[in-house]
């Protein structure tokens, strides 16, 4: 008897959990239909992922560097500037998604199933509830896991009530608490642990040239503990940033997922935030609630200010 | 109150019947969710559908000449090619098909469902079922007719497990027997009735020019009594096309798609046919069991006596 062709179930290059997580339970899925298919990934596993995947004791998806002459099931994404290398030359047998409808063209007919959800996970879920399949504890978890990532605990703008309704029986099968199990991925994603202030600050560090040049990153966070720890460095960091970069002002966005809301850690020309917010900025630092967004929530402000 | 946006369920341009009843159906499939949907069409109702139609006391879909700034659900199809005009400056909200991944890209994520089934009706009816909703007679009716055409009453290449329970399940709803129905269905469709010998020759004609000129034309009929009938009136138009064409053979293709064979008539050197098929020539007639296909079955064997 000759060996059932390998399928391989991948999902995009730098891969998230979503991806990572739902390779592995759709793999899964389909061994169950006795297809040889195989949890793959087209890149590093990133320390959330990592943080799921040892919490639940299941393995890594084996690299894929190069796709030429596999055949392959796409999770996560159905793009070639997404997918792993070679994807030209690879057969492609399915295709499971919930982002836009992109550029994959193939010759014949597949089973292709994009959802307007929040995760790719919830669909994989919703795959196992309705064929009946026996979902382990395990793979509930990390579908959980994946869901719970994708969709910021249930709060991202992209979530549904399916996956509301998905996360709730996953939590119950799991005996996971979707709040306090969500915010301890969210929690691993957001560590500025072992990163320099620098670091924490540049990496995802703007730069706006309005009337006077103003810089701002970036932090999402679960709670504030580590971030008020380092407060005094932040800031000494942050002066530093603002002088060789020629800022009239620099600030740090410090969104909290869960609270929803922004303290924002100001050095320069604190009067510009403080007319541009209308708040008093005192110690440095004011607090924004339900202010989520730097491209639509901080900078029009901040342009109507140095603009006018 | 305003009211509810319209969204047109469409399918290809040069419509079939898969087409037309899939848009019905789905449109009522999304009516049941509240949705304003409503069936259109992108051309024509070819002789096929229009009996369907009227059997089941249905009326056609709205003509939609163009797409621009209307709000679409594609039916089988998934191809700008295929699309009714003006897709490009449309929003498409959904995609249910059973084709290859086509060239169509959306900006943001939506509902896309394809399979490889025989037609979308099949996986309409799914749809139904798997959601409970209550499927009226009629519009079963629409679904196995579409299902019955597009797989050439299950008999295509294109046939699964799938369209042949959903086939025995609308079946069984609509009180209609799946083969003899299917047969009322496909002979309105291979109908030459009103049709002159002569367009009845030429409307899938081709010519070859191998070592001596030969044209092959194919006609598919589920009997052979309007063949019959008009026999010699077919044989005479034949030889006149043969001459005119210059060809040293011309041979009509009667493909029986129920039986599965081909009567060939023949008119001009039929030495050639009965060498390449080696089987007697007689009454410029000769049968071939379980020929279906001219480019692969027929063509081949004369190339091989006319280019030795």
């Amino acid at each position: 008897m000759t060996e059932k062709e390998k399928i391989f179930v991948i999902g995009h290059k730098n891969p998230d959990t979503d991806s990572i997580c739902s390779a592995i339970a759709y793999a899964e899925f389909k061994q169950m239909d006795s297809v040889n298919a195989v949890a793959a990934r087209a890149g590093e596993i990133n320390p959330e992922t990592r943080f799921v995947l040892d919490h639940f004791g299941v393995e890594e998806p084996v690299l894929l560097k190069h796709a030429a002459g596999k055949t392959l099931i796409l999770v996560d994404h159905n793009e070639v500037g997404q997918a792993v290398d070679g994807i030209d030359k690879a057969e492609i047998v399915e295709i499971i998604d919930h982002h836009r409808i992109g550029d994959i063209e193939t010759s014949g007919p597949i089973f292709f199933h994009a959802e307007p959800v929040g995760s790719s996970a919830t669909i994989i879920a919703d795959f196992f509830e309705k064929s009946g399949k026996k979902l382990s504890d395990k793979t509930a978890g990390l579908l959980l896991s994946a869901l719970l990532s994708d969709t910021v605990i249930l709060k991202s703008a992209t979530t549904t009530d399916k996956d509301r309704r998905i996360a709730e029986s996953l939590s119950k099968k799991t005996g996971l608490d979707i709040k306090s199990f969500g915010m301890e991925i969210k929690k691993v994603k957001s560590s500025i642990a072992g990163k320099s202030a620098r670091d924490v600050i540049k990496q995802d560090f703007k730069v706006y040239n309005l009337s006077k040049k103003i810089g701002v990153c970036q932090l999402e966070v679960v709670d504030e503990e580590e971030v008020t720890k380092r407060r005094k460095e932040l800031l000494e960091e942050l002066e530093k940033v603002r002088e060789q970069e020629s800022c009239a002002l620099v600030a740090m966005m410090i969104t909290n997922i869960i609270k929803e809301g922004t303290e924002l850690l100001v050095t320069g020309d604190t009067k510009l935030v403080e007319e541009a917010f209308n708040e008093k900025v005192s110690n440095n630092s004011v607090y924004l609630p339900g202010v989520m967004s730097r491209k639509k929530q901080v900078i029009p402000k901040l342009e109507k200010i140095l603009n006018k």
